[in-house]
């Protein structure tokens, strides 16, 4: 049986949340703050990486555990906010990668 | 048969940046970028919003599409970083909910 | 007589901002907002331009005025927030430059 | 005589970055990633901070010398992405003022 990977990430935030008694400080205005700071955080790795030695630079060990770790930090944000918010992630992505196929043709 | 969602996204923003000749622009550096700026826009629509009117401010339908048009923004700039760098995503927030839960124990 | 253009930005900001009655909005938590939004704009701008072309690429009439326009927003959003929180910001500034010459010592 | 408190600051922060040889890294682009990695930092002092606290927060000794670091960091970035591109910042943020006030009339 094939187990839903994210709805399992969900469950264990909730949890996390609940046992901290931090969901009075979860509101989405908040958790919007978490998302945006958590991809400066994210940003801030690459400021002096030139473009053509970016992929060269995360492939190092070091950088690629600190790459991890923002990402995941953001990607936590973004988990309690759609949760909050009450969206289905996957579904409202794979909506917005319908319509930006439409927005921006395909090269022939 | 419980379909991958999460893996079922990425073929599609595979498919999605490959059809446009898009992977030359999306080197880890400018994909963060993506993400950090993408978060700037999700932030955006909580500028003015006082924290205790968050939650019924993102239940109102036209800011609902807004909200859940911007987490999606965030969402597809961060599966297209984490294949680019070639991370497992569900793994790595995983293991940092992991980590803060160590961090940050657990109210008595 | 020499005029001080950085009081008489602060002065026309207070003007504004008394006249539209936005004060009440302007706490600090929503200034920083304000800065990190802009910022996030001024950000998308360079988002897929590569860094070899980035000067030429500012010196473009048409992206010189969304450059000039989004650096602007970002320090209005700065001006406000350090005048709401009482900070002499070129005093701040010379201080922090001081700071980082000590932290970075300079090349030989 | 009064001195030019501004141009003072971009002289000192011309020598700075020539001193250490920064000039290869500071084209645009990265100079925007630097401001949005820094507003960041700065939104992520207050992401936990109600609306209603945040002045008092801004307020305490030790936030506050937090505070001005990281309006600092933003401040030093914009200034150094200025004059990179050869704008007048206070006369980009006086024409942009002016602007606002026509696009958002005064309260009657």
């Amino acid at each position: 049986v094939h187990e839903d990977r994210l709805q399992d990430l969900i469950e264990r935030l909730r949890r996390f949340t609940r046992e901290r008694r931090w969901s009075q400080f979860h509101d989405p205005k908040n958790l919007a703050m978490l998302v945006a700071s958590e991809a400066g955080e994210l940003l801030q790795l690459f400021r002096w990486v030139r473009n053509d030695e970016a992929d060269a630079f995360a492939r190092s060990p070091e950088n690629r555990r600190e790459i991890e770790a923002e990402i995941a930090d953001v990607a936590i944000g973004l988990l309690l906010l759609a949760d909050r918010v009450g969206v289905d992630l996957p579904e409202i992505v794979r909506s917005k990668i319908a319509r930006n196929a439409e927005k921006y043709p395909a090269a022939p």
